[in-house]
């Protein structure tokens, strides 16, 4: 119980700090307006040539440069309006416990005296701006993405405000994370590691042959390229429960990326990625070594294909040993493999025989 | 619990009706070889001029004709053991009560007699000939899509296998429509009415508002074009729990078109439109009279969006007034609107005004 109500403090505590900093960047503003000095900002820059990957924390972070917006400028004037006209709409809903999509606050903007925005790409780009200003989630100021996260299925019991669900009992599909996932407390698990699984097909595979139970797992469908509040959990689950995390994707250049985005967060997201990336998280396959040793059926791989290995070879996130000799494998091999391949030796192969050798268990 | 027991020997026999049409097709061809004649099947025709709109049904049916396929001809014997084997697959499915994804049985055709599939189109189509030729779903095989359907919020409890999921317990997500809807069993439902919703970030704004509680209704996020759980979870929770179901969408043509293929099926599926159209499902909007009359935020319709509308007006599952009038005066506006473009007025207007006056209640 002690640990219960210190988990709930702290979930409490991630939008809490975020509405103090809005009272913090309104009292600055309405300070200097009093002093009659014209209000500025100093906002991280987020060009790419701020953009740094951190050997230490192993993910891309921001680097020490700041760019200006100051009421004093005419040509910013405006958007120094519409970023606390922002603030304050992520003030109305941190108070009122309420969540929007950015899409809902770009229609909202239609009624705010600092003007609309003229399309939402531009009203993104403001919330970055206060993610950046505060190092904070934008799910934090209440801006939550219209799609929900992975599917979970395993020993995992969480409490959402109030309501318990056993993610073995929330149905075959499982528990869907939900975009408010820092609302979501961890209550008991059993499971002693997770792995998470690229597409939904194999996912079900996992479910229907009892690899959770197998392999005392939380199965995770990411359904493709993970969404933040998939990645929120992931990391979570690691650094709150200490569960190692398994990627399991297909084996071509896409799939290694949904696996890199995971352990590694993006470029696009340096500056919220100590709150994403699970550094130690790691790739269970299918690599160009399982290509060759389980004889898969494979595709060739395609123009697109080469050139995003090519690409990947140089990107610092792959620059370990293991890594560099995959792609280079991949590239002389001219082929590339799904999942779902393990088919070939029937449905139950996958769990019954690939995953026990890779994780090195018996199977 | 009488209801319940009828209810599950109803949803064991979905399969067991598919294993004994298997087993027929198997003696058949037996016993032709046994008669020393080379056995032949009859498969519906699904080719374009056989897809016919049926004014009584309100839905695309297949028409009367059929395309023989007879091992005596040397074009057609690897497609006939093709079949064979498909069916032989999806037997062993039903017998050992498993599921498996098309792409695992493309794979799983490797090791066949008959031998691969060149690609998974053309195994795809074994699986339709197999579908059209009983009139059961692919499902009813063992054959699941990849991809899960809605997620449901509201007063309903069913149950997957002796796990009993309430769709108000099962965290703010949802209840997710599993690839198997139909070994899921309608426990108890206290909602008098299903309002399915066409994006992720509208449902999550109705389950949020309590829209729910509200509307006595049953939430659904469709998730953009309904997948195939989601059609027959709508179709089955019409027609078992006698529930209406409404339809909103975003005003533009892909948006109509995704509360219509929910109404009246697609022509690509017309040989299975039985067990997905819901016919007397309704269109709630976003109409271009609604446009007008909310003067909401829109955008301009795009040479493609002028095209499918001019093409919707042709489609006999618009001949209705209502549709003529509403598309007629969408090209003469040359604007749309989305779901979320009611936020103009505040985040919970959608549900405390807009439903409301379109559902005929009190606001």
């Amino acid at each position: 119980m002690q640990k219960k109500r210190t988990e709930r403090k702290l979930i409490r505590g991630h939008r809490q700090k975020a509405g103090e900093k809005l009272a913090e960047l309104g009292k600055e503003v309405v300070e200097e307006i009093k002093n009659a000095r014209p209000p500025k900002l100093k906002i991280p820059s987020r060009s790419t040539s701020n953009i740094i990957y951190d050997d230490t924390h192993r993910y891309f972070v921001l680097g020490p440069h700041h760019s200006a917006r100051s009421v004093a400028s005419m040509k910013q004037v405006r958007k120094f309006a519409q970023m606390m006209c922002a603030a304050d709409f992520a003030r109305e809903l941190i108070e009122s416990g309420k969540f929007a999509t950015l899409r809902e606050m770009y229609y909202t903007a239609e009624g705010w005296e600092a003007g609309p925005f003229s399309d939402q790409g531009e009203s993104d780009l403001i919330i970055e701006d206060l993610e950046a200003t505060f190092g904070l989630k934008r799910e934090d100021l209440g801006l939550t993405p219209e799609e929900d996260g992975a599917s979970v299925f395993g020993k995992l019991v969480v409490d959402e405000e109030g309501v318990t669900i056993d993610a073995t009992k929330a149905g075959r599909a499982g528990y869907t994370i939900p975009p408010t996932i820092d609302d979501v407390e961890f209550v008991k698990c059993k499971a002693k590691r997770i792995i998470a699984i690229e597409t939904m097909g194999m996912y079900h595979r996992f479910v229907q042959e009892e690899a959770w139970k197998k392999f005392d797992a939380l199965i995770v469908g990411l359904k493709g390229q993970a969404a933040r509040a998939t990645r929120r959990f992931l990391k979570r689950a690691h650094d709150e429960l200490g569960l190692p995390v398994y990627l399991f994707t297909d084996g071509d250049p896409f799939g290694f990326h949904i696996a890199m985005v995971v352990i590694s967060g993006s470029a696009k997201l340096a500056y919220i990625n100590h709150e994403l990336a699970v550094p130690d998280a790691q790739f269970l396959g299918v690599t160009a070594t399982d290509i060759v040793e389980y004889d898969l059926p494979t595709d060739k791989l395609r123009e697109l294909d080469v050139a995003r290995l090519k690409q990947l070879m140089k990107d610092p996130r792959y620059s370990t040993k293991f890594w560099q000799s995959e792609i280079k494998k991949m590239l002389e091999l001219g082929k590339k493999a799904e999942q779902q391949a393990f088919s070939k030796y029937g449905l139950a192969y996958v769990v019954k025989k690939y995953l026990p050798a890779k994780l090195g268990l018996k199977g």
